[in-house]
């Protein structure tokens, strides 16, 4: 069996000193340096296969501190407080001796409790209803998801004639992988910049910072397997160089898998 | 004049080392421990008395590692990595050698860009039109906010009743006290948990990871002084132990200065 891209891109070795060495991967390439989420999902893949690990992912906050190189990098994860049942871990991204990513994740066991989500699917045709998009940006990342745009997909004109930052899309990797912590990280990033959707408007941006929330069991994502996840996101404030984008991502069988956040440079 | 007790909460001390003596603050504690917030605002404010500072704050993300015990603490801030115009922060508060909280903040020098607030203010009566609650907690730190609940206040009566985890509020310090950056990293987590909004059931809860975005500069918030701020609080899931929460604070001028998300435990 071929492995996945993604598979490949997330690989880790562990080094004498206990950190990881990794890889960049040219399939998760943007135009810049590499696609955030394959950087987001490298620094939570060195948690996951710690082997002081505990539980499951609840948190995850990565923060893009500078431009990644192609080339490899290190990762050094910290378990810098275990408690009975949750984890908190420091981690750093490294390449020539400086750090070009910090991270925090907490990790916890669940137990069974009332649960509800209060926030419901959009309800949305299908996804063989969703065609793909008649444009898609040049970088190599963008191939790696298939994406359907159900509303506020990228402008065909740049006009700058947009009216909301809400986009509306079925998601999964391409070709087809099921569903894990890291591969969910890594769509987490999939929405593009709000600033192009509100505004039609092509400027310079870069992820800052980004966290994700789990809302899922490494049980429920393999329940999910190869189906599509419905992602919503949109903006909240676009101010002096840096605006917002809040985010979800649900199953088709509409429960609620992920919320995640992040903060984005802008030029101008 | 007297000093603030934030002010005297907030209150760092360099070492010789390097890393800043503080001391929990009575006049904030919560049933356990200190009140997130206070806790939250004495990690950012490292970074903001830290001679090394670029800029001013974009993000900080704090993660509860444990119970903070009433005493002094040592917090370690360290600048992981510098660019021109923005700047990436590791932060650990240590008590008795334990790590007891993780945070990273990201500052940045701003550049006057166009700018919107996507999500409006929502239309509410004035703050003197809003009564003060019939009912609060009895802990310290709750004293030391002035909340007028618009919509979504603490149940009067804990009846299983709820329907909807949304909360609006006026919100200032108590007594008033002109707004900065580690003031609003302490309001950012003045919502009670949605848990007992959502379900109207008392049950036993922490903050795991609290994130902050803010879309204001000190000149705003200086503008904006002791002015109340209308904040607005939301669940998106309940699962298993944790459920999130996703917030938004503006000025009576209907300035956006501040979306931030948590993640809490919850036991039942």
């Amino acid at each position: 069996m071929k492995t996945h891209p993604f598979d490949k891109a997330i690989k880790l070795t562990v080094q004498d000193d206990g950190t990881w060495l990794g890889h960049t991967a040219a399939p998760y390439a943007n135009m810049v340096g590499p696609f955030g989420g394959i950087t987001a999902a490298q620094a939570l893949n060195a948690v996951l296969i710690h082997p002081e690990l505990l539980g499951e992912p609840i948190s995850l906050t990565v923060n893009f501190a500078a431009a990644v190189t192609a080339g490899p990098f290190t990762m050094q994860a910290r378990a810098a407080r275990t408690n009975r049942s949750t984890q908190h871990w420091i981690v750093e991204m490294i390449q020539a001796g400086q750090t070009v990513l910090t991270a925090t994740a907490v990790t916890a066991v669940r137990r069974e409790t009332w649960s509800l989500d209060e926030e419901s699917m959009p309800a949305s045709p299908l996804p063989d209803q969703v065609p793909l998009p008649k444009v898609a940006p040049p970088v190599e990342w963008v191939k790696r998801y298939e994406v359907r745009p159900i509303v506020g997909g990228l402008p065909e004109v740049w006009d700058a004639s947009g009216h909301s930052s809400l986009s509306q899309i079925w998601v999964r990797d391409n070709p087809p992988r099921s569903l894990d912590f890291a591969s969910l990280s890594a769509i987490a990033d999939v929405f593009f910049p709000r600033v192009f959707i509100r505004r039609s408007t092509h400027v310079p941006v870069g992820t800052v910072s980004m966290t994700v929330y789990f809302h899922t069991s490494g049980e429920q994502l393999a329940q999910t397997g190869e189906g599509y996840l419905l992602g919503q996101a949109r903006a909240q404030a676009f101010r002096n160089g840096f605006f917002d984008q809040t985010s979800q991502l649900w199953n088709e069988a509409g429960a609620l898998l992920v919320t995640t956040h992040q903060v984005v440079y802008y030029k101008e």
